[in-house]
């Protein structure tokens, strides 16, 4: 059990076995744990529960001795039997509050928020942070909302004290501008998965993240 | 709360949307209830949590007042999330042992077997009945192993005490068969969600597994 931290945010990978040129993710993700990422949440949307299950599983014996806390996408029951540290939550998963009676307290709960009333929203419900989705447009997720931008982000930014985390586009070209913006913390989907070399794009981000909050940001 | 018998098994509807001809699952299963079905099995691998959870809700309602337990096929989450009477789940599905950790323990849980050797390995796992899947070949499940047939059922029966509902291609014409082969109930799709008149379809079958059952089989 990892208890809660928002800076576990800083660099967070969002799996995509499609996306991972033909690795395992378990090899994907070992490489970026290496290089440096805080998080990493599991989302599958193609699997058979019994082959989701297996590959949290695997996952969490990667993360078993790190840092590192485990967040699964949508799935509840995937992520008790797992033993998840966390679940992330989209528009179309199940209502926040019905996913907080469901788990134990000490697991985090995240949610995606695609406008500023989403983020208002969010004051009233138990979430340990936001997902502002998708900063830019990103074939990733081709059938999200219109991109926050870097101007949305800032908005975000205002209009909550929640730990927020990015998504959609983010790369070593444009992560700066994002912290800048106001982010706490980058999740990167094939900046890493797709990466020629995991661990480096890991470890560049990481950097990069880094040199940012020590400035005191 | 509802609690487990094996009498609820006698004539089980399994929803299908794709098969209900335009009607909604609620006036489906509202009809199907009048006209007798003993359970309600909700079934859905295309929408997302969401959605499904509020389909399970709106078949909660329907049945709130009757003995008709709700049985959601798969998904934990959703089953704890709406207070469902119990999880079907099937041979890609979380595991047995492991989805009865995460429940209530009133919640039943039923299984689906493929062969004899699942029939035999369900005396060591921790679930209520057994789905034996498909007697005969369907449509609705197309991916599905060889049916079992009437002889294989037979085998089945001979194999387990478990109570037994068999699935799969079963409609008035084959139904008596099915109940002399050893079932302790009858689940249908398309007999009931693709009929003209719903109702009408489940008083047929339930007249039939009545009038086998006291016969005193």
């Amino acid at each position: 059990m990892k208890h809660w931290k928002s800076e576990s945010l800083r660099l967070y990978l969002v799996t995509d076995n499609a996306l991972s040129k033909g690795r395992t993710l378990t090899d994907v993700v070992t490489a970026a744990v290496a290089g440096g990422v805080t998080c990493v949440q599991l989302r599958e949307k193609n699997l058979s529960s019994r082959d989701f299950l297996a590959q949290a599983l695997a996952i969490q014996a990667v993360l078993a001795n790190t840092q590192v806390p485990l967040v699964i996408n949508d799935r509840i029951d995937i992520a008790l039997a797992c033993g998840a540290d966390g679940v992330h939550l989209g528009q179309s998963d199940l209502p926040v509050a019905q996913a907080r009676r469901l788990l134990p307290a000490h697991v985090f709960i995240g949610w995606s928020v695609e406008t500023l009333a989403d983020v208002a929203r969010a004051h009233s419900l138990p979430v340990n942070y936001l997902g502002v989705s998708p900063v830019f447009a990103t074939p990733t997720k081709p059938d999200t909302e219109t991109p926050w931008g870097l101007e949305g982000l800032r908005l975000a930014r205002q209009t909550t004290a929640l730990p927020l985390v990015a998504i959609g586009g983010i790369h070593m070209g444009n992560a700066q501008e994002v912290l800048q913006a106001g982010a706490d913390g980058l999740a990167v989907v094939s900046a890493i998965c797709s990466a020629d070399d995991p661990r480096h794009a890991a470890a560049q981000l990481q950097a990069l993240s880094q040199a940012h909050f020590q400035e005191g940001h």
